[in-house]
Formats: C-alpha cells, structure tokens, sequence
C-alpha cells in the first residue's frame, strides 16, 4: 500500500442468482468509471420477495480504490 | 410502505448448495403460511461439517410482512 | 416483573409526520390483537424519499409483552 | 439439520436465583405451547432492584424450533 | 429495484425542534444535487448544548440513490 | 476542544410528547448541577406501553461536560 | 418512570461463586451511597485465572438509579 | 455436546465462484490436520478487485472443533 | 503485565448446572496443556434443549495466557 | 481483584501529538482527584480539522477505579 | 453547526511511524481537494506486514466536511 | 491471494511508548514462530495504571498468516 491514500464508498448490487452475482454487479459498476478499485468487503445482503420466491438479493459491498493526484475524496 | 404495519420474524432456512439456496427456503417456507411477505435480511450463515467437509449451509433471515386487520403481531 | 414469562416481537410503523409517531402506530397495532403489551425499544429509522423529500419514517420497535397460560410464544 | 427450517422468537424469563434458572425458565415456558424446540442463546442479562438488592434476573433467550407443516413461522 | 445499482452516502442535517426535521433537512439538501434519491436510514443524532440547553439535533443519514450511467460511485 | 478534558455521563430523559423532548429534559437536568456541558449523543429509545398505548419516550444520552480543575472525574 | 430522570453508572463486582453473585455484590455496593437504584443490566463478565482454576468472576453491570432534586448526575 | 469442550479458529478460504465455495475451502483446509470438526460460522466476506472485476472472494469464517485428551488449545 | 506477549484463544466449555460452572470447565481444560493462563472473558452461552428442558448450558470464553520464548503463537 | 468493587468512568482527554499522549492526558487527569485507578480502555478516536491539518486528537476512555468504603458510585 | 448540512467520507492513510501520522496522512489528502474539512473519526487500524515486521499502519478514518450550496454529496 | 488459505491469531503486545510500538512487539513475536505473517488489525487498546501514569499500553491485534501443507490451524 506503501504511501497511498485510498478511498471507500458504498454501492448495492443487485442479481435474480446468487450473492457473488451481486458483489460482481457492484464491483463492475464502480470500475466504469472509478480507477484503481482494489477491494470490497460485503456490509449487508438484503432482497425483496414477491408471490411468495426471492425477487433480487441486494448486496451492499464496501469499494475501495486509491485516490490519484486531483481526485475528490 | 403508506400506513402499513409490518412484522419480521427470524427463520433459518438450509441448503446443501450455497446460501442464495438457505435464503430461499427461509422465504418459501415463510410465505407458506403468512401473507404478505416483502423483504429479507441476512443475519446469519452458518453450518455443520461432517467428515471434513460443509454438511449444509443454515442462513438465517429475518423476513418481513405486511400485517392485515386481524393478525397477531 | 415477578415470576412472568415475557416474549418480544419486532413491528415497523410509518408516519409522515415524526418519529414518535411512528413507534405509537406500531405500539397501538400491536395491542388490538395482544394482550399486556407493556414495553417497547426502538430498532431503526428507516425510511423512503420521493420528489427529493421524506415520504415516510419507517420505525422499527421491539415490543414486548407479558405470556399468559397458553400464549404460543 | 438436514432439510428442516426452524424459527427463532426472543422469551424473557425470571428468577431470583441465578441466570441459569432465568434461561430455563425461558425454555420450559416455550416448550409448553410449541414443538420441537431445539436451542437457545442468552441475548441479555438485566433486573430490577428493590431495596438495595437484586429482585429478578430477567434472561432474555432466542430459542429456536423446527417448524413443521402448516406452523405459522 | 431490478438491476439497478445503488450508492449511500452519509449527511448530517441539523434542527433546533426535532430529530425528524433534522432528517428532512439531510434529505432535501442530497436532493438538491442527486437524482434519483429513494432511501434514508438514520446512523446518529448528536447534538451541542449552550447554556444548558440543547441548540441543535445533529441527525446523520445514510441516503441511498440509484445510479445512472456516467454517475462516478 | 484545546487543552481540555472531558467526562461523559448516561442520562435518560422522558417524555410523553416526543424524542427530542425526552433529550431535552436530559440536558437541562445534567445542566442544573454540572457545568460546561457542551454536548449529547442519543445511546437508545425505550419506553413504557400502558392501555395500548406509549405512555413515555425514555431516551437514554450521553452527555458530554469540560472538567475543571478540582472536578472529580 | 412519569417525569422521573434517571442515571446509570458501570460498577464491576467479583465473586468466587457465581456470576449472579457478582451481580449482588456489585448492586448491594452501590445501593449503600446512592438512592433510588432502580435496574441493571450486564454488560461483561470476565476474570482472573491462578492455577488453572477460574480466581474470580468480575461482572460488570449498568446500574440505574433516579436522581433527586440537587443530585449530581 | 455432552461434557465435550470445543475450541473455534478463524480461516480464511478463498475462491473465484462463489462465497459458498470460499467456505468450503476453509473447511476442507481446516480438517486436513484437525480432528472432530463440526461447525462453522461466516464472519465476513471480502476480496481484491483486478481489472475492474471480483479476483477472488475472501471467506473468512469460525470453525470449531472437539478437543481431545492432550490436544493444545 | 510488564514487556509480556499474550494470546488469547476461544474455548467451549459445557454444564448441566451453571454458566458459571461452563466457564470452569473451559478454563479448567485450557490449563491442562497450555502454561501461563491467566484471564478470560464470557463471549457467548448458548444451548442444546431437550424434552422441553435445557440439557447443557454451552458457554464460549476468551482465554488469554502469557507466550513463553518458542510458543508458536 | 479479590472482593473489591470497582467502578468506571468515561473520560476524554486530547493532544496535538499521538493517541497514547490523550490517554495519558485522560489518565493524569482521572488520577488528580480519584484514588486507585487502575485501568483504562480507549473506546473513540476522534478530533478537529483546522485549515486542513489534524488540530488535536482527542481520545475517549474507560478509566476503572476502585471504589472504597464510603466512595459514590 | 447552526443550519449547516455536512457529508462524510471515508479515507483511509498509510505511515510507517504510526497511528496518529495516518490519521494526519488521510486528513490533509482530503483537504486538498474539498473545503471545510471539520472533524475525523478512527474507524479501523490495520497493516500489512513484511519479513516479520509492521511495514504500514492503514488508519482509516471518517472525515466530515461542510457542503456548501451546489456541493454534489 | 490466489487459493491460499489463512489463518488469524489474536496476541496482544505491550508497550510504555505507544500504541504502534504495541502493534510491533506483537507482530514480532508472532514472526519468530510462524511464517507467512502478512497483515494485523487492531482490535482493542487497554492498559494499566499505576501511580496515576499510563504504565502499559496493552495492544490486542489479529494476526494473519498463510497456512501451508502440514500446517495445524
């Protein structure tokens, strides 16, 4: 990590499959357009249910990249 | 969510597969019997080993629903 | 509290106009259908937003009540 | 653990003896009303004082049970 | 929420009459600049005290929003 | 904040109107026989349920005071 | 609890007998300089070990009591 | 569990597919060279991130295992 | 505790009479084939019920003891 | 610890240089007007950002004491 | 804080000297891109390690600032 | 991380300098007796008190290493 400062947000990914799914959904989004994404740890893993099955797994994922020379925190 | 009232209850559903599959027969148990049903949470995975390997993956879920004029909290 | 048996269940209450409100919408469904309902202890305050404001104060309550000969805990 | 789905509530039971009689006062009130309760996990230990001394132990206790066919989780 | 991905970010509102409006105060201000606001769920109030009395309910929220195409997480 | 030390005590206020009334009374109670008392923090919302009904709001508050030489911690 | 303010303090007592015991000693100590004690609450239960055999059990409780006029919270 | 006692150790398993498979790496690893393991518990879930994707999922979980006569704990 | 190195590790021990006497046990164990035990602290009592009566008391502790020259850590 | 009862109070003491120098702040301070303090626990760091540079560390600790005959809790 | 609306971020910074130099490292990385930088907050203190010895603390650190009018939280 | 698996141990090192010379003398130690030590997270920070002085600050870390064949977790 040497003399890096890095920066963490929190993003919810969602997938009809499985909770891996949804980390992979938050992860690639936070990618398109953050650089440097370097970890995650999985805060929550929530979901709504209709006729009476699982509809989505919503997971909630800590990002963390590292801050570059003029990035906003 | 207007004026409703809600009720979640904890219930452990196992999968000897992944525990996408434990949330899910939490929830289809759940809606068996109660109306209703609308969200989920993860509170908890564990699971039994036997012969060195995972036996079955138990998640348990706090699964929420709507209450009608009549149900008992 | 004597020698009584006590079970707690969890209820969600909204409110548009505060949180107090809230817990007394849970608490008073709570007692049409349960008997010697006699404390409660907030859980979260949740909430949904629309066109940019708080729609709704979603208060989640612990609620307890004291078990008479026969309740099904 | 197989197949089963269980359900968990939260009991408080008193004593004026030790925690351990709160637990199972808990537990015995339970497995008057329903089946197949299977364990528990003391979720907090608090009490009233009267006159300089301890009254009651109030043990709050998950207590979780296999839910059958047709039980409302 | 379908497919959508989700990103929460922590304000704190502030008010001199209630935990509520120090809420609202939070959320009106995201809106301000943040489409697609949809959730809220109180983290702390806090608050400072002059003279023996409290000058402000400090509410912290984690606000949650969709994201859109291009939006940074 | 400089130089100075601080001490925060637990003080639970109650109210039958709202949440932030029940941390008013707190405050103004610590303030009667400490001073500098600078700031609160809500610790936890309980109350008591008489007739159906939340007969108080007990909110629980750390309240944070300056100690001056002398002062016993 | 009416208007009634409260305070709690954490007090530790230790026992060679039982956690309940340390619960006693630790609430009969305070009752003997403070009015009023009302409740408690455990919040650890440790201790020392000599020989390897358990020493003490040194509990800590939340003890509360309700201030009177002129009281120093 | 009869009069047995346990000890738990926290391992970290890690895996491309899923989060199930991240436990049963840890488990399986777990009783190579441990006898009599029989539980576990997932305490949390993260990862690195490599070219804007999920690299592996890092499973961290308890397990626990009987001792036997003469085992160290 | 002077320029000691310490460990802690996370022992089950079981009791049909008393949390306390689980600790015992736990405690009572580690000593047998590590030196140096010297604390602990309660974690988690938990239980098995059977025939509606609870069969064992199973409480985990925390036990640290001092690391000797050439203890694998 | 022997039968002694101990008691715990929340100080928070600062420093422009390291978290160890607020302990000792909070520490020399408790012992000014206390007797037989004993032990500490640092439960937050926190502290003031002025024109971009940390302006003081000010760190929140448990200090435990013993309490003798006639001592208020 | 008056009527000020505040967001928080979390940065996290590395020092090879100590805990309080990270916190220092993350703090003045953030003040140079966001304005009003008012307060931190330890969140988690970790590091990796190399041939034996702590190579970087990672202090991660929540930071509040003020937002002013047009500010995107 | 590849397919490694890990394990983490929980020492506590003591220094009267600061709570980074705790976090070392931990790692160290842990260093002369396992290999493949690769990161450490702290998780309390006690200590005691004599004389009204900070005498020890007792750093509590997780230790992470890297199992290899043979290895007993």
């Amino acid at each position: 990590m040497s003399e890096h400062v890095y920066k963490s947000v929190e993003i919810t990914g969602s997938s009809t499959e499985s909770i891996a799914d949804g980390v992979r959904k938050a992860v690639s989004r936070a990618s398109q357009t953050v650089r440097h994404v370097e970890w995650f740890e999985v805060v929550s893993v929530r979901g709504h249910i209709a006729n009476g099955e699982v509809e989505h797994f919503q997971v909630t994922v800590k990002i963390g990249f590292r801050l570059e020379a003029g990035d906003q925190p």
